[in-house]
């Protein structure tokens, strides 16, 4: 049996997958227990997963990671041989999907509500669509980046108010969005809708997600084709991937949904999750965004994403938009939280509103387990360099 | 020599790449010529033409496209090996690219004006922002597919004028954009914006684009993060990818821009294109779209794809939106020609204002090549296929 301290949030009711190295050696599948990452290929002998990413394995499909599952259950439950298994600190993890299509949700009511009112005071903040379907556009999949890597301040266009012409530089509303992303583990053909109901063979975990954005470039350049270089340079995510398999427990109704979905939209069972998220700024606890407030499900978001008969595949990365509870401590966005740069939060000893240079963000979340326990995701963090 | 018909628009000028199989055989790499195409796997012998996409290709950089265009040059000026050369007519062409990242510009002010003055009848047809960058958006990189692919019409949610709820069902709209893409040869790092200058070495060639749009679906979903599923349903591209190196030839001058661009934009030498584009509908020609007429050049839209430090890659696709000139027989969407549908244009007996089930439609173009011939792109066609 493997050692594993008591209260980890890393137990036999998580085992997240990941890729991950050591010194000389190449990227490859692991599995984390406790403080340990266990050596998928070495244990298991397998070449699935002796690969760079986990797509491969997730296109093995759903009865086999019901296999895996246990078979892992049963291997650290044993002897897991002496080489297969690496202290975590130890190791370096590596983005552990290679992503197909990025798709980015804005499923939040209340952040959707907040967003409204600060990007258009004078009309209505929730447009007439958005309680009818799960609004969102693609993003940029070749800028998915694995947690730990450095954010470059983005350059652009930007307009400061009363001014007519923009002007070019630095962004100076640089800002986080916390997130819950869902990898596809097998895909659909083009010209087939997923139904509801399949979400749960078809994906494989969840990750967490900081969709950086530069606030001024945004909302100068969003106007009528959606948000662009204000999100595309870059998207971390955590290095584990929680398989949904572990996150049963978590599963809890979505806020009443008025008026009724459409009927491609209807669940047949909840898939609300209870997972409870953290921000840190520079080391500062400043917000806990609550996913279970979120309107719509991740269910109803990959049935949205393909009823028009779009293809999914191994890979594909489809993530909530911004987590924001009705408080205001709950808010996922620096942009809600600080209101638009007005209220500034104090952290330490210092004054924050948007991102400054240096400044690091760290995104975690916990959630209900199997057998009374919690499981948590991995960190997702980043830090500021300057513009280049 | 080879045999190549008179005012072949596929000579000596033009040379473009392909993905290709014959009955039995794997996908690979050719080189179209006259009616033929070249196995560049059997006539040079190399692993990297005996792949099933351009990538490999394209990733070995702009000296050593410029090499191999004159090796071919050389090649079929030569004696080809019989085995090594396939009548067009006989062979079945594949996706060219595994596109990486997509994105799809709106460079025509023609076209930006008229889907303004559509979809937003009561403000200024044009944004702000239009004549200050090029507009653009991310779509869905795995729904592109090789011309010949039906498109089956997609199903979602929108609203009839004058109704407060959605409903569900086929597209009533549905309709084409004419474009040109530009398929990257050679990425660039995170955290580095390509200088426009660098256009002409990172960009491998072009190809015709269909934008297939679901204009009901569009309507409804696209406020305010952009188009979603009223496009990611399908996007078709030519077969044959035009290298850069043969549209020297076509090279002019963009409309004048004014305002003058920020300095990231502004070219240091022109790469406006006088392309000729036409569209058939059902085997009638509707429209001849001018690419000339395009405000913003695709070296711009590269320059400004990566100036906030978003990563390229071998395979990413970027399209111009529609092109649409000043005339109403130059319109490259079936919006803008019928006017929302208010009017039909005559095609044979009949009429017709959107896409009906069993229509096709072909986009072709021509462009002045060198030594005063004309090179063509291979067509782009696509039918209609019933709502599943």
């Amino acid at each position: 049996m493997m050692d594993i301290p008591d209260g980890s949030l890393f137990g036999l009711a998580n085992l997240p997958y990941g890729v991950f190295s050591t010194p000389g050696s190449a990227p490859r599948v692991g599995v984390r227990v406790g403080d340990s990452v266990v050596d998928l290929a070495a244990a298991l002998g397998e070449e699935v997963f002796a690969q760079p990413t986990l797509n491969a394995f997730m296109a093995q499909g759903h009865d086999r990671w019901v296999r895996v599952r246990q078979q892992i259950t049963e291997l650290v439950s044993g002897d897991v041989p002496d080489g297969a298994v690496h202290p975590v600190a130890e190791v370096r993890m590596h983005l552990p999907v290679e992503v197909a299509d990025y798709v980015d949700f804005y499923a939040s009511e209340h952040h959707a509500t907040n967003l409204g009112r600060l990007f258009r005071p004078d009309s209505e903040p929730l447009m007439p669509n958005w309680k009818h379907l799960p609004v969102g556009y693609h993003g940029r999949a070749g800028t998915v980046v694995v947690s730990g890597t450095d954010v470059v301040r983005p350059s652009g266009q930007r307009r400061a108010p009363g001014e007519d012409a923009p002007t070019f530089g630095p962004c100076r509303r640089l800002d986080v969005e916390a997130e819950l992303g869902f990898v596809v583990g097998t895909g659909s053909e083009l010209g087939t809708a997923v139904p509801i109901a399949e979400f749960a063979t078809r994906v494989f975990g969840a990750v967490l997600v900081n969709d950086w954005s530069a606030r001024d470039i945004q909302a100068w350049e969003y106007v009528p084709l959606g948000p662009f270089l204000g999100k595309s340079f870059a998207t971390s995510v955590s290095p584990w991937v929680v398989p949904l398999l572990a996150l049963e427990q978590a599963r809890v109704a979505t806020p009443a949904q008025i008026p009724e979905p459409l009927p491609y939209l209807k669940e047949p069972e909840p898939w609300g999750l209870d997972i409870d998220l953290a921000v840190s700024w520079n080391g500062h606890e400043v917000s806990r965004p609550p996913y279970r407030e979120m309107y719509w499900s991740p269910a109803q978001m990959l049935a949205h994403l393909t009823v028009n008969g779009a293809a999914s595949r191994t890979g594909d990365l489809y993530a909530s938009g911004t987590v924001s509870g009705p408080e205001k401590h709950q808010r996922g966005a620096f942009i809600e939280l600080t209101w638009g740069g007005a209220q500034p939060v104090r952290i330490g000893g210092q004054e924050r509103t948007f991102l400054e240079d240096g400044d690091e963000v760290t995104i975690t979340a916990t959630a209900p387990g199997a057998n009374g326990t919690r499981i948590g995701f991995g960190e997702v963090t980043g830090r500021v360099l300057p513009a280049s």
